[in-house]
């Protein structure tokens, strides 16, 4: 009989989930929307209409298969323990304001799914993780056993793979990478987390936006870009008008590509991958992108790494990298 | 009948070489000078000289035993191939100078002692990975499947185990931790490396001594440590001149500290260890070096690491740490 995995995506807006085989074929998927459990107590309401939506998408497969499993991609889950920690957009307490020291919350969500499926394995693992797994399983790092796969979204997430392995660290939450220290000057970036000068805070979807605010005071280049008022302004249009020949946001990605550039060179030294990948919105700029972080890269590399290192593209990336990512968590043991 | 394995550490001055038992203590030792065989035509006449040794050391014991391995430690070593490539201390041409191209040499190290020793499993790391492999087995990561070992001596050298397994990286170089890049303003110190700013320039024997003499001229404050020429100074007068309540020394320390605890910080977020070991002659200085590093480590991590990683000194340190390590090397694979 046929297997497939379901693959599911936890996103701030919308939680996405498909029926993948293990070629990485998505042979059907549905959604539904997150935002608007984003209470507290709306928790277990999400579960149970995301559960019967899945059990929906299954009845509605017109062939029988064996669903050999679930795996859940979501922001700070943990794969040890199968819990998703504090989660910063999802399932807010009422009363957050006044008991800030409850906002740490830990949600079962893999025992909570289980009961909805029994005996079906479900595992969880944070989005950058299980982009670097489906990489790994279905992408461009297909047969690799040392690799890193960086996600640059509106942060910058890590999933670094030695030997085989997903580093999950002692408590489950290695691949930190967007939250090194690239610029410890007191007039640092401030991060979301609190902390200031972190690498997210310059290489990602917002951290070049940032960039681009800072470039529209420095430089006195004429640009469209001036036209879009920081609240609307998108990382997207700095490729749109580096196409264009834009001088502002050219200087934009070798800025960034300055940052991610050497803090991957740090990583190489640290990690030794075989390749890098990048992965998410920003990575979709192409060569605006990879070039100035390929040069830099290089210029800042340990002699012993220098001209080693692939940086690629994503091979899984589309509409369903997430709900593939998702599965491979699955398939990857199931493959083995 | 008793299992013995023989670790060996290969330095630049000397070659230690001793029979370790599985709870790790050492039977007997000996040593053989490196510096005598450091030109590169030496090498033939080096392997001979230490697997004659070897066999001297074997053959002085006076009950039976079975040897299970020998594990060799040696910088620039890599476990994959068990070649020791571009030793910079060890083995020199005689013609360096007029084929600087030639110094990039690989030598076939564990198939070499093989010859002298058939049938007998040889490995090799590199120093810094043989003292993290001696934590894990003797020392005091025992037990744990997560954690780093920094060695703080002429340089910094750090051995990453993340899954309970050394990473090794693609290319069997991982874990040069010290060239990471942690002061890259133009005028950052010039590390051995070939380039500036790297973590170990500030963070090592040779790094607090830099340290010192930049405080020399920064500070007014007595000090005796301002009778000692740069050429004669060593690291080990830090710890004694702060124990006497010397400023400079313990500025030293606090600015080394800043650096090495800052750096820790970063790795913590990128492979989230139980914890990390300082080991080496810096290490020494105890409370000097361990306080500040720990503070400042705390001071910058992500929340989600903070006072979950214990900072240890090492578990095996002595005159035979790194014959230990190396023949940890052997015993972990034989203990598993």
């Amino acid at each position: 009989m046929k297997k497939l995995a379901m693959g599911i995506d936890i996103g701030g807006t919308n939680t996405a989930f498909g029926l993948v085989d293990e070629d990485g074929t998505v042979f059907c998927e549905s959604v539904i929307s997150t935002e608007k459990y984003k209470r507290f107590d709306d928790y277990e309401a999400y579960v149970k209409a995301l559960c019967e939506a899945m059990h929906a998408l299954i009845d509605s497969v017109s062939f029988e298969f064996n669903l050999i499993g679930i795996g859940i991609g979501a922001p700070n889950a943990n794969y040890h323990t199968g819990m998703i920690e504090t989660p910063a957009n999802l399932w807010k307490f009422r009363d957050d304001e006044a008991n800030p020291d409850e906002t740490r919350r830990m949600f079962h969500f893999v025992d909570d799914i289980k009961t909805y499926f029994p005996g079906v394995d479900v595992a969880i693992t944070n989005d950058a993780n299980a982009a670097a797994i489906g990489e790994g399983v279905f992408g461009n790092a297909k047969g690799m056993k040392d690799y890193v796969v960086i996600t640059l979204g509106t942060g910058l997430g890590s999933g670094i793979v030695s030997n085989g392995e997903m580093i999950y660290g002692h408590d489950g939450f290695a691949g930190e990478y967007g939250h090194i220290a690239v610029d410890s000057r007191t007039e640092g970036r401030e991060c979301g987390c609190g902390r200031k000068g972190c690498l997210e805070a310059y290489a990602s979807a917002t951290g070049i936006k940032r960039t681009a605010f800072e470039l529209m005071a420095k430089m006195n280049c004429e640009s469209d870009l001036r036209d879009t008022p920081f609240s609307k302004f998108e990382a997207v249009m700095l490729s749109v008008a580096a196409d264009k020949g834009d001088a502002l946001a050219k200087e934009a990605f070798r800025f960034t590509g300055e940052f991610l550039g050497k803090a991957l060179a740090d990583l190489v030294a640290t990690t030794s991958p075989e390749a890098i990948i990048l992965f998410g919105g920003l990575a979709k700029a192409g060569k605006w992108i990879f070039e100035p972080t390929k040069w830099y890269m290089e210029e800042n590399m340990l002699a012993t790494f220098k001209n080693k290192v692939k940086l690629l593209p994503s091979g899984i990336e589309g509409k369903n990298a997430a709900i593939l990512g998702s599965s491979a968590l699955i398939w990857q043991s199931a493959i083995r």
